[in-house]
This record gives C-alpha cells, structure tokens and sequence, in this order.
C-alpha cells in the first residue's frame, strides 16, 4: 500500500539534474523549494496558497514543534499533516541547528545538547534518538539526521569537531530510525537523510560526505552553510562538496536562499532547498519579481498603480498595485505581510518551474544567464 | 447611467426592518453590518473573503485615511474604492469620532478641530466642509455629516453644547455636500447621513432628531452610543430616539457593536451597523460562532479537534480544529488572526442574513429568543 521512498534522477543538463522523490504522500519535482512552516504554519499564508503556489512539499521545524504544540501532542492529534492541514510530503529538520541558535544555556555532550526553551526556560534535551523520535511523532515523511551546525568563520579544528560530531549522531539516528521503522513508528515511505557538514573546508567536507555515503543514506543534505561564509565561498565549497555524493540520491542544500543563491546551486546539481526568505522578506516589505526583488517600503512606490509583478502566476501579484501594498506596508498592516509573503512563495515556486523547465530541455545555462540578468538587484537583509 | 440613492422599505416584523439602499456601486441589504477597513483594508482578510462573507458595503475611516495615504492621493490614484481593490458601496465616517479619540492637542472651536495627527505630530484641520471635501475625494458612496462625539457619563450641558454644535455642523455639512455635488465632485447615486447626538437624554435626541429631520437628509445614524454607557442603557437611548426618525429613510448605529446588540438593535428599527469587533476580536483570539464566543487562548482547546464551528458557512470554521486555532493564537502567528478574522466577519454576515430572513418570514421575535439562547457566551473586552 505504502509507496517506497524513492528517487528518480530524469535528465541532467551539465550539472543540474531534473528528478522525482516519490513519498507515500506524493511526488516531488526536483528541483524543490520547501516553504517553511515553522510552527505548523507557512506564515501569513493559507495552507491552500501554498498548495496553489505549486509547492510539493513542506518544511517543518522540530525544535519549534517539540516546544509548543508538543511533538506528544502533535501525534495523538493525528500528526502533523492532519494538524496543519497540509496532505502532501513533510520534511523536518532535526533541531540540531535551531537548538544551537534560538535555546539557551545549552550544554553539549557526546549524548547531545542540554537546552532551555526561549519560550520559557523550561528544560529539554536533545540527541539523535530523541529528535528521530520527534521526527516520526510528527509524522515527516522525509527526516534529518541530528547534527551540529557551527557559525562561520571557526576554527578548522572547531569545525572539524563538530563534523565528527556530527558523523557519530548520523550513525545514531540511523540506528534510531531503523529501529522506529521496525517498531512501526515509521514506514517505508519515509527517509532519513544524512548532513554533510565541514564548513567550507574541502577536505572535511570530502571526510564528511565518504562516511556518510559508507552509511547508505537515501538522501544527503549539504549542512552548515549560508551561516555568514558569502555566497561565492558558499558556491565553491557546494562545488567541491557534490561530487563526493552520490548521483542517484537527492541533494539537499538547507536554509538557502536568494534566488541567485538557488539557480547557482541548481546549476551544481543540487534538487532541494528550504528557506524563510520568501515569507520573512514579504513580512519586512520585500517582494521578489520577475523584475528584481522591490522594497515596498521605498516612497517611490507611493503613486505606483502598476501591479507588483503582472509576470507573477500568483493572482495577489496581478491584482494589487504597488501604490496599495506600498501603503498596506507602510501602515503595518497584515494586508501588505499577506500579500507579499504570498507573492514571494509563488515567485520562488515559480522559479523552481522554470529551473525545471530549463533543464528539460537542456538549456539551464543559458536560461540562468537570461534571469540573472532580470534579477539583478537582490533585497538588503531585512 | 448613475443610479438614484435611494431607500425603499421592504417589510416590517414588529419594529424590525427588512429594507434596501440602492446606490450607484449596487444595493445593500438592510439590516446591514459594514465590516471596518480603517485604513483601506478590513484587517487580516483578503477583499474577496470580505465580498464573498456576504458584505455589501464596507467602512473606511476619513480620519485615517486623510492622514495615510492621503485623500487627495487616494483621489489621484482613482479613489478609494479603485485602491482597495472593493467596487461596492463604501461609507465613510467624518472623522468626527477619531481625530477625538486619537489625535492629539486638538482645539475644538466653531470652525472645526485642530489636531495633531497620532502618526508623526503633524498639524492638520477637520471641518465640516473639509470632511465633506476628503469625503469626496475618497469617493465615499455614503458620506456622513461632521459631529462631535463626546464620551460618556458627561454633564448633560455638556451633552447638549456638542450636540448643538453637531447641529450647525450637520447644515454645513449638507451644504459642503451639496456644492460637491454641483460642482461634480459627488453625484445623485452618493448620499450624505445626518447623525442624532445627545447622549443619553431622550429629551436632547429628540431635539437632534427633529432639526435634523427638518434638514432632510436621505438618510440619519445614531451617534454618540456604545461609547461607555453599557448596553443597557444604549438599548433604551435607541428605543427613545428611533420613534423620532422617519420611516421611510435608513437609520444607521454607529460602532455598534456585540451580536446581542445588534439584535436587540434591529428589532427597535436599526437598519444599518459597523464595528470592528469581528475583526479586533479575532486578532485577540476570539472567535464568534453559532455555540457562543469563544476564548481560543483557553488551554481546555488545546487537543479539541473538532472544528471551530461546524455551523457556520465560512470555510475556515470547518476547515481548521480548534486545537490548531488554539496553537496558532497562542504562538502569535499570522493565520491565527487570519482565520479568527474571517471566521468573526462571516459570523456576522450570516447573522444579519438570518435577521433578515426572520423578518421576511414574520418571526424575528422567535429568531431573536432562539438566538441569544444559543449565543449566551459574549466575549470580555480583548
């Protein structure tokens, strides 16, 4: 009945790679961008329009929901799909990042990471068998393993710890993950996916990826960038790292990033992505357009009856000028969050459209350098 | 080409109305309930989910609006109905209430009110005529008269001195509207409402009713209540002063009010209302359902997922479970508001549409026993 976890690499074009991830909850196209609903929420946005925006899969944030709800919670609700109304595939993360940038007071042991909630200050702890655990409470359809994600720059020696780290919890949560499976807290329509973490450091990065390729993973994620490195260091070290993993699995490159950030990546064979921009930047008066992303806070905006971005397939893109959210904006007013976080999910699944298309018809290169050029102006940070 | 504003009373079930006005943007059914779009949008919803809730007309506030974007940027831009993207009919208030509650080192004088805008200290004027003249220029469908709306308990001197002065404001207002109109910057299909002051003192409403009535406006509200009296004695204030206005022109209360209020208000005559209850309510996690108010923060939802309210005819009280309503207020997102808002908006869309159709049936008085039985839950202030 369950469908197997499965992937289907369907093209390449040089590098980029056009593929299928089959889940028991449905099919992926990749290249795949997961909005991100953290709290069980894509923010400010309906669970249909993220449907409508053409996204096959979601993001949650383990270390959100094992705070509030309550992963316990979540599961005898039903889990998560049921929860946030949201029937197709679920990724989740393992917390390994989050715990390090959002809990306090942690204290991290071999056995994983002590921490408090920023919510309040209640104690939890965190290790590989706890988070798989969450993780198939939830109910994820595609799991991570638990890691230790470090800020950039470090030290070699401080990156290299926490890759080792890292390699042992891999290990832990594929243990963990075997044995949820065996206990039918999983299925075989989940997956379990390893990080690849190093920094930017090319030989831990190689280091990384051969053990975890040793351990089999059906999935490997690229780990532990986009943490302050720059988007060319980014770029080269991406570059350095995907050869080292197989070509029959999906490559997940996390928390990333600006449109530019995403057709690079996709040109080095990567096929999926999560990131809070779309959503974040709609929030802060930013919207991505087929014409460069616009800050709607800026007054010349302020007479502007043009639509934000009549080449948008979203309707919200089409139908409200930019005069209007400009003001929406301006006023603090949920209207102008709502329609931009909505405008920007669409652009993004409409990118990853158009990536595929590309692809598809082997002409990535230069459909790359055509949209580059349109999107040139890539938004401050909000 | 341009409709006629025009009145015509359907039928009458004791008291209780059923009615239409006829504008030149289309006709609105009366008893009516106008959603409030403050500042060019009705908060945390999309206009199609205001239009498709069942609202014929909506309110915006001159006051706001005057101050941000502009009334002559909104006229530049196409007006107001243009910018907010709702081609029904919209009302507008004068900006009477507001540059009262919210402007600062105001100076009331014969003229008008001086203030100070709550927004960024700038100095600005409202008059009868300048009203009038943002009226316009917003392209308000009704427009209402300029009046000073005092808080209550007051000294009945004090009463009496606003509502006289109301008076002389409502013969400049009609004046002002009138040239408007001759000069073309207002049309036949646009009205303007004079508005009874006077407090609680059935002796001061009769005098504000009457000279306003002899001023012949199409149309008269009730101002002046649901400013701290309590229900009580607004119910009573509305029975004093109702008998006073003709019958054959819509009488509009303004800011009012809870779904009990509304009901004991139609059945004394009351054709028309606005509040910002459904949504500000929503906001803070309230919800208005066919069971009663509900405090969606109350922990007892925590792992109810039954839905919000199975009766009503808004997708999203079916669609989401109180448990994940309850998750969402309590972590503060978005959606929370958003479905809160929507939910409270259709709400009270279907109970006018309801009070309608008791009234068409002869059985209002049934309807409303029935009702408030049911709706025994009114929710605290937020």
């Amino acid at each position: 009945m369950t469908e197997h976890f499965a992937f289907h690499l369907k093209t390449t074009d040089g590098l980029a790679r056009l593929g299928e991830i089959t889940t028991s909850r449905g099919v992926i196209r990749t290249p795949a961008f997961m909005p991100v609903g953290t709290v069980a929420t894509v923010k400010a946005l309906y669970p249909d329009q993220v449907r409508d925006a053409g996204a096959d899969i979601l993001l949650g944030n383990t270390y959100h929901l094992m705070l509030r709800p309550g992963a316990e919670r979540i599961a005898r609700l039903g889990g998560l799909h049921k929860f946030m109304r949201w029937d197709g595939p679920i990724l989740t993360d393992s917390g390994g990042f989050q715990v390090m940038s959002l809990g306090k007071i942690r204290k991290i042991t071999e056995e994983g990471v002590a921490f408090q909630s920023h919510l309040d200050g209640s104690r939890h702890m965190l290790s590989p068998e706890r988070s798989i655990e969450i993780q198939c409470l939830l109910g994820a359809d595609i799991q991570m393993q638990f890691d230790e994600c470090i800020e950039l720059p470090a030290e070699r020696r401080e990156v290299e710890r926490a890759m080792e780290l890292s390699l042992r919890w891999a290990e832990r949560s594929k243990r963990a993950f075997e044995a949820q499976r065996a206990a039918g807290g999983a299925h075989a329509g989940q997956a379990l996916f390893g990080i690849v973490q190093g920094g930017t450091d090319a030989e831990l990065r190689h280091r990384s990826a051969a053990a975890l390729v040793d351990m089999d993973f059906p999935g490997y994620a690229v780990g532990g960038l986009a943490v302050g490195e720059g988007h060319e260091a980014m770029i080269a070290t991406l570059g350095q790292t995907l050869p080292a993993l197989p070509t029959d699995k999906p490559r997940y490159l996390m928390g990333v990033g600006t449109p530019l950030d995403l057709i690079e990546s996709v040109r080095l064979g990567v096929d999926m992505f999560d990131c809070v921009m779309p959503t974040r930047n709609g929030r802060h008066g930013y919207a991505f357009t087929w014409n460069g992303a616009l800050n709607m806070r800026n007054a010349k905006f302020a007479e502007d009856m043009s639509p934000l971005d009549e080449l948008s397939s979203c309707p919200g893109a089409r139908d409200y000028s930019k005069a209007y959210v400009h003001h929406l904006i301006k006023s603090g007013e949920f209207l102008g969050a709502m329609i931009l976080s909505w405008v920007n999910t669409v652009f993004y699944q409409d990118l990853m459209a158009a990536m595929r298309d590309a692809i598809a018809h082997g002409r990535f290169a230069e459909w790359a350098d055509e949209t580059k050029a349109r999107i040139t102006k890539r938004p401050a940070a909000p």
